[in-house]
């Protein structure tokens, strides 16, 4: 059997090709083209797209509201590794027809768990090298491995943050097969969410005591892998609520205090998700700036959520002028660090044809490559970086300068203000930008 | 003239007595005895209740959509001296019928901004001596003063973080003169709410560059007060929006980060006020257990939110199981580390009679109270403070207590979980709780 | 085998008593007091209060990011026959343990729904007399029954507002099944809550032809029930989104607008659900009062929802103070038309306990029981229902009733505009009457 | 003096051209050609784009945290006829060289109000013949006047829904003659907009009284203005909170509903907001497929809200995204019922300077333009509107045609499910729809 060929599921689609603004193919992609060179380098650099293995070949449409419609040919056989080596090939079949370089895991999505830890290790075991000769054989490679420990009910009251050390243990050893399976899989990161990290109710919670437990159980993974020779980033992935009522992990900058207190901020770095910093009150640009002023912008979770709905619909990401913003901010902090886009994004429950699935991969790939195109010439051909710039013109003046470097004190601006006079308005300008911004749309 | 007598104003109301849950009598406290012993003090140390003046005296009603509904007697002197004593003389009025013992101010509460600097630090130097003595004739004291750096024009595009090093400059010389009167008032606390330190549009801000301002000024105002001799605390506000698109100073876990990011955060704490809480995602009893983790619960701002309303409203309290909360973790957190309770909070533009001030403020003083005695029987009476301890009692154990104090690694971890078996799942008792609090309320 | 007995469940606990406030028993009720008379009849009369068969039976606790935590040993059987009796042993030993009156359920809450019609029919019509016999047992009686058209699959587009008419008739089939169930077990009332009908995109939706066709649909759904015999009210229950976009019975305006232009105004109330009403931007206490302007007050599902999570969280009942306010517009509206209070509520997923179910249901009759208390007493005993008809005293003046009753022209009410001078300004007493009602709390 | 001159604020600005998209000039229309033919008119036709005389000419940049920015000339002078000239002379030019058709206005933006409502009828009669020689000598129109019943304080308890029947009164005579401005200035429609029509607290509040006494009163307003001659439209503008914490008017299916049961459907539509629109919990889109599915999409005012913050931040259209989908559903309802599109947005308050108000309003009516075009060529080229009409053509089966038209029972659909087996799952086609869509824009 071709370690790549064509399961049933897919058959007849794709593979996806380039095709340009002129066609009208929707299974083609318009704007993505992998080699074209966009602010030196290829827009597949830029990007290093990748499919999220829990929403594509694991989701089956499952909401609080009904069960899956969606039945995997890959999920009938009740032999959990004959499962998970269909799933393998209609997952790596779908990715390379995409003509992505990437895809993400959690460790339980290659494979059911079993009923105990020895079990799980023992099919996590067998079905990492199947994974491995996929990888070889189509050149797709792993951005970033993740375990999953939110869903099974042991993990209802937290995983490194649970209130019994046994369940804290017992994550532990969770995530150290994880890493082993990143590890051997040539992962480039690897990265936490906690969702089940918080709480339901302030009423049984201590705080305090759980945030020190997640410091230092995130401290122990990462000398873990360091030990066994790691060199990517671990990144941690904010959300705020949901499943929990409050997650710790709240948004950028909480994560980004978190990771100092508990010197976790030279190894660690942030998978921002778009659906994640809109449920935290922030737009998906304020989250990256607010990494990149950190040095940290690791990794990008791409979806969308809905403006109208509290919950995380991660819808694929459709809007352009969302995507070129942070694709300014993207640009210049100088690119990802380490990380790439990964969809964490899922078809909508009655998208039950198999062609939705590249239909929502090509349509989010397209709505990146159109918005890098965008924010490239909007750096390359507009006033915007001057204007930008030239706002912040008086610190460049001696006293301007002599504050930012700490050489006036409180009475010396006093004595400025009393001398300067009252300043002058001056104008925002925000309409200005946004027509700038639209019009390069 | 008497330094405190009856105004035309409030001639006829007050002062309040506490009567107990007797009394029919709106205008007295049923639960609120400031003498009363609690938890080891007097109510009126647990809470040191503020009158906030811009809110009280400042306010006619005005909002986006209509002009004040009051006039007050003490606006209508055109000489501003005249206006601000006049307004004095209300103020510590209604403080003193009130009992309560402290005030809170931003500086042009207490006398209208001049046209120019020199102009503005006259009028404050003419109104602070008047202030200074009706608080030596009434016992009233100062628990914070701030300056308002948001209401000008010229700072429309922030003040310590705006891009015009001029306007940076005049705030600088502004906070200098509010320390100063601060000072001179014998104030315990100085408080920072940025409220256009933020941005409305990323187009135009380099965040990073703002939030370095932010930190260096706040440095040289501490730097400046330490000096002049000021031993109180700093406090910063968090609010998340609002007038802004964003604030910098989103919400406890930010302002925490920022702080230690650059180095203030052995002189400031947090000033946490309910509606901004909720306004950034969060219970106030969440921001407050944030707060007491890193030692930094300074001050409360009291008022409340709606749930239904996305704008700061700035009601009274009056949520007694939502204070019952809150009062538990101060009792827990051992009390506010140098601030008090002050209500941020204003009438309804339709509260048009004298007396609804007062009738407000009974209504969150006495809600807080009875918050307080609610709070205290259950730490006393209550199973609530066993049951919480016992929820983490694994960590006493051996293994535990070595993960705590990081004498484990990830692989004992994984030891551990495999001879430990699964672990059993420990209901997290929500119901049981939440019907335990609401039968002490 | 008797009809009730102790299944292993729920061994050892309850029956649940009233104890009054003396006690310390949490499996006590401590104001839910059933034979108490309030207001004139019996508490249990003015609550009706119901428990829900899906929440308390057939919950897992299964949330969007984990499967359930509990495995209740009902569930176990692979036989659905088997499985539906030992459910419907366990619950009504539950309510009659609780000493509830009533029960509300789906179809397929009681029975498995089978791979076809018939199947399902079949498995419904073995269980329904199993059901009728514990009903008459035990006295426990049906407040109202529904249909689940929201799970299956095939509802994904919809049921009465599918694209596809297929789709529509098979929902008509399972009504018109439901319907006979419910009138074959004696239900006082029959609920439709459309969780898919609504859309997940316009682009795909016409959304007037399927408004004609829930419109029409209904109807026929009526007129079957009357045919046979059925005379108590069908009821709406409105949400405003999730698990759709957005549904059409987006909150309790929108739906009587509905019913009105449909003619379905004369068999048709609301029953209106706490958490829909925050998520629809309203207090539940508003939509009770839009309701019952329209003689439609027909049943409540009692939960809660989170303030601080945008979606469905289904908690029980605990906010007196938000429950008071629902009981002074349940009181002076004269109760509810029809229905009863639901406890359309499920357990936290990490309470695992099977005593939590009992405690979360004390908790909310308690909550209920308590806040009756406290509407009784502000409208018997406070100044409350005085002060409210007196701010409308002015329509009581000749002018005033010409006007309410039509007698007067536009230019009538200028011409008095121009001889009565500017009105006074009257203010609302808002906090005044805030404070009233927490001094009854 | 000219008519329509030069005035000092707007001197050198102006005229805006169309370029189209070659030229880079900022203060040139791209998209809007007024007499481009897009679907059989042109682009002027189908947006009758409006300057909204209370943002552009009366608002200062005043927000809750300060005062206005801007100090406009005609603002200056104390007398109010002089000011209310001048204001007009800079409106006037400054719509006459934006090149729009159309102004709203509310009463007292003309001009200032009086002391007594005889002194503001003096005031209004002086302006109007002015404002009319204006209108003449520019022939710019009046797209709809509408009166403000919500600044004064004597509204601060409502207007038409005011407990004191005097202000209802006083209401009722501003209403009068502010319908007699809007005859005289030829407006082609009317609007009501409630912004005080709701409430603070329910715990004042009679909402079924204060409904009637709207609805009375409207009908009032109707009755006057077509025995005058009025045939154009009333519209009322929905809006869900702010200023008060519920607004009746709350959104288009309230209103509607509303509308019927006062008898008001034949003579009001819908003068639909954005930001209004997004504060209630719904897309623009949602809102005008509710009109349009009643007949009553009447008029538009064109702004956008913030996702992130909630209340209405009134700032210019610039998403194409969103235009886009909303003009696809006003070209598939036919266009506008006698409306159009009115910029009813403000500057940010730091836009201050005076180009800044054409750039916005530019920037506006170029993304509404060149969304239009968007959805034209979606509806002429692509194969969206043979996609929608598929989905629903089982309704063009016998049986399908036959449910629509009332000729099936419950029954009958109950033998059909029966016969027809299990309904196909069908794929909504949710993202080949929005990648369709993002293709064109």
């Amino acid at each position: 059997m071709p370690l790549i060929g064509t399961t049933e599921f897919f058959k007849g689609i794709g593979p996806i090709p380039f095709e340009g603004n002129a066609s009208d193919n929707p299974l083609a992609y318009k704007y993505y083209d992998a080699q074209r060179i966009v602010a030196g380098k290829p827009m597949r650099d830029h990007f290093k797209f990748a499919v999220a293995y829990w929403h594509s070949f694991c989701g089956t449409g499952a909401d609080p509201f009904g069960p899956g419609t969606l039945q995997h040919p890959w999920d009938i056989p009740s032999d959990p590794l004959e499962a998970a080596r269909l799933k393998a090939d209609a997952a790596f079949e779908f990715i390379t027809k995409l003509g992505f370089e990437y895809f993400c895991f959690h460790d339980f999505d290659l494979v059911r768990e079993g009923d105990t830890l020895l079990e799980s290790e023992k099919r996590l075991a067998h079905i990492i090298p199947y994974i491995r000769e996929k990888m070889e054989a189509s050149g797709v490679k792993l951005l970033w491995g993740t375990a999953n420990c939110f869903s099974h009910p042991r993990y209802m009251n937290g995983a490194a943050t649970n209130p019994d050390f046994r369940v804290v243990a017992r994550a532990g050893a969770q995530i150290k097969t994880a890493l082993d399976a990143t590890l051997e899989l040539g992962g480039e990161n690897y990265v936490f969410w906690g969702g089940r990290e918080g709480y339901m109710s302030l009423l049984n919670t201590q705080m305090k005591k759980e945030l020190d437990h997640l410091g230092r159980f995130l401290g122990l993974a990462r000398d873990y892998a360091r030990g066994k020779g790691f060199t990517g980033n671990f990144f941690i992935e904010p959300k705020p609520m949901e499943p929990m009522k409050h997650q710790y992990d709240y948004d950028a900058a909480t994560v980004i205090g978190f990771l100092h207190q508990y010197g976790l901020q030279d190894d660690f770095k942030l998978n921002l998700e778009v659906n994640h910093a809109t449920l935290a009150g922030h737009t998906m640009q304020h989250e990256m700036e607010v990494a990149a002023a950190h040095g940290m912008l690791g990794s990008i979770d791409a979806n969308r959520g809905d403006a109208q709905n509290g919950w995380d619909t991660d819808q694929f990401p459709n809007d352009v002028a969302e995507v070129a913003l942070m694709m300014l901010t993207l640009l210049e902090a100088g690119g990802l660090q380490g990380g790439g886009i990964n969809f964490d994004a899922k078809l909508r429950r009655n998208s039950t044809d198999p062609e939705d699935l590249f239909l929502a991969h090509i349509g989010g790939a397209d709505t990146f490559a159109r918005a890098l195109l965008v924010a490239d010439r909007i750096l390359r051909e507009s006033p915007y970086p001057g204007w930008r710039r030239q706002r912040y013109a008086s610190f460049e003046s001696v006293a301007g300068r002599d504050f930012e470097q700490g050489r006036l004190t409180l009475e010396d601006l006093y004595a400025l203000a009393h001398t300067q006079g009252e300043p002058p308005l001056t104008s925002g300008k925000q309409e200005l930008l946004e027509n700038l911004v639209n019009r390069y749309l």
